[in-house]
């Protein structure tokens, strides 16, 4: 529980960096007594911030630059002047070995770009995915990709089935979860032509998890399978559907508890039994879209998350780092056959 | 208001046949004094049903046929034998001009073969589409392809868009609807291949609605437009995502309102304000599947629904059917040139 593990964060990604940055780490340590944090940006700006947070005083370390990955930079231009930049070098922090994971909340698409280019995808993996927790009429599964491709081969999907698996043993603790490919219909007939392919090298493949064919959307929230996994495309459109989907029930259901005196007396009644439903899917225990692929440990944070936010994305990290993920992915591809689909496949792809 | 229009109905398809397709059909007709109605299937289960629908004694007519299409027909198998059959003989009622549309609970894949084989697509229509209406914070919007078919290429997207803005300006009686292309984010970079050349195309070409560029998954409940445009594979994910969230939600919410005495009586008071606001996102007001593109109306009421989700079934193809949508269709592509996208580029795709 308290072996030491640090974790590099990028103090000046998000909406309200640094102080939420240095807030989340601070409740981090609250339950993690081993965790170090070195927190990558402005001293001037860090160092108050740091002074009011007694549980970091003897373990966070600060590595200063003023160099910045602004929100609306392109991938192209944070890999120009990124590697100097708190996000860039928090990642070089992990690319040496001197920390176990990297957590920013700052710009996506720079962070993946950042990730990929210094940690260096795994070898045999074509292309990292993002990948989420998100709550279910189970629990929790994890879906990818979450956007990191958007057109995807069934070569790509096979792999985001294994790495999704590895991350299901790892984080969730699941010894052999199932895993299912996002479908229009749950016939072999049914869908494009990756997922057919996909779902035809899975069922001939040895597994460390239980391939449950094809799901539907209707799937992901009844948490039919622990890991859901479909292209950047798909998965993207998904996950933001379901959220805004959350979003309007929880506004109909806010009018409608305003609509008479009856239903506002009713509220006041069962107020903190409805607070706890809304903790059951309260986005800020769900922070942290991870990149799964890469030799090293990124995690993506909400940019607009606050402190508790923050502090999921850090645990997850810890628990990625903690479990050796990569270490998993590279093992079942090993397993699968060392490569995903025959080589005349590959060499015709 | 009391314009007589006949829709014929596939009495035999659905899980409550021909039970549900009878009620929904009076009830549809208390609402529109002028319909009339045809009932194919098996005279001897609909006789006595009718017998008992007072409203439909002098307004609807039964046309006996014993073969019905079953709900786990493939396709083919539907097209082969299916046009005897209880759906196939409505469809026929169209085509002949007998009536103005066709509803049917039955098997959605062969109502999808049989209505494009015998109503034939618009001339100018390359893939016709599924599209469906569904709640959102700003009152309904209409989202195709719902996964007719799972892919499309720019120029079906571009004909998606022409036939959904039709939909939203006859049926939903918008004068300028608002379309919006669905992608992973709203810059113009992102995306694949089909949605970035078809926001090109949108964007030079001449259009009876206002085109608003890309929107994402969260926008469809949000109801950023009025028509959300997508391929048939990411539509029907997104559409049973929502489904399923809201589903999940009313659990959560079912289950907090039991946990502790004081969320029962909570319960009780707020009652019919909470019911009130399952009423605004219930299915069966939302029932029917459209199918755009083709000469004459067919629509797909859910397998499962009630009469009264099948009469709201029943009320779209009137509405299709009197706004005579086809001809808007055609109107629209002439607009826009007669074609949607240059000549050279067609050849080549």
């Amino acid at each position: 529980m308290a072996a030491p593990v640090t974790i590099a964060l990028d103090a000046m990604g998000g909406d309200r960096a640094p102080d939420v940055v240095v807030r989340g780490a601070e409740l981090a340590r609250e339950r993690r007594p081993g965790l170090k944090i070195l927190l990558f940006g402005d001293r001037a700006r860090i160092e108050p911030l740091l002074a009011r947070a007694r549980r970091l005083q003897d373990c966070a370390e600060i590595r200063h630059t003023e160099i910045a990955v602004a929100a609306d930079d392109k991938p192209g231009q944070a890999l120009r002047k990124g590697r100097e930049s708190s996000m860039g070098l928090a990642i070089e922090a992990v690319a040496s070995g001197e920390a176990a994971g990297v957590v920013s909340a700052g710009n996506t698409g720079a962070l993946m770009a950042l990730s990929k280019f210094v940690l260096r995808p795994l070898s045999g993996i074509d292309r990292p995915a993002l990948a989420a927790l998100f709550p279910t009429m189970r629990g929790e599964s994890v879906m990818l990709d979450l956007g990191a491709n958007v057109q995807c081969d069934a070569n790509n999907l096979v792999q985001f089935a294994l790495m999704g698996a590895a991350f299901a043993r790892t984080v969730m603790g699941l010894p052999r979860p199932t895993v299912g490919l996002l479908n229009v219909g749950e016939e072999e007939l049914k869908g494009n032509d990756a997922v057919k392919a996909a779902a035809q090298i899975l069922r001939g493949s040895s597994l460390s998890f239980e391939f449950q064919g094809f799901v539907e959307g209707n799937d992901i929230p009844r948490g039919a399978t622990d890991v859901i996994v479909t292209d950047g495309f798909t998965g993207n459109v998904a996950l933001k559907t379901a959220e805004g989907t959350a979003k309007l029930y929880t506004e109909f259901l806010k009018q409608a508890l305003r609509s008479s005196w009856r239903a506002r007396v009713g509220y006041l009644l069962a107020r903190s039994a409805i607070e706890s439903m809304r903790d059951r899917v309260d986005p800020r225990y769900y922070n942290g879209g991870v990149f799964l692929g890469l030799n090293g440990v990124s995690v993506k944070s909400h940019g607009g998350t606050d402190a508790t936010g923050f502090a999921t994305a850090i645990d997850i990290a810890v628990d990625m780092a903690a479990g050796s993920l990569a270490d998993r992915i590279v093992e079942d591809l090993k397993l699968s056959g060392g490569q995903v689909e025959p080589p005349q496949e590959r060499a015709a792809s």
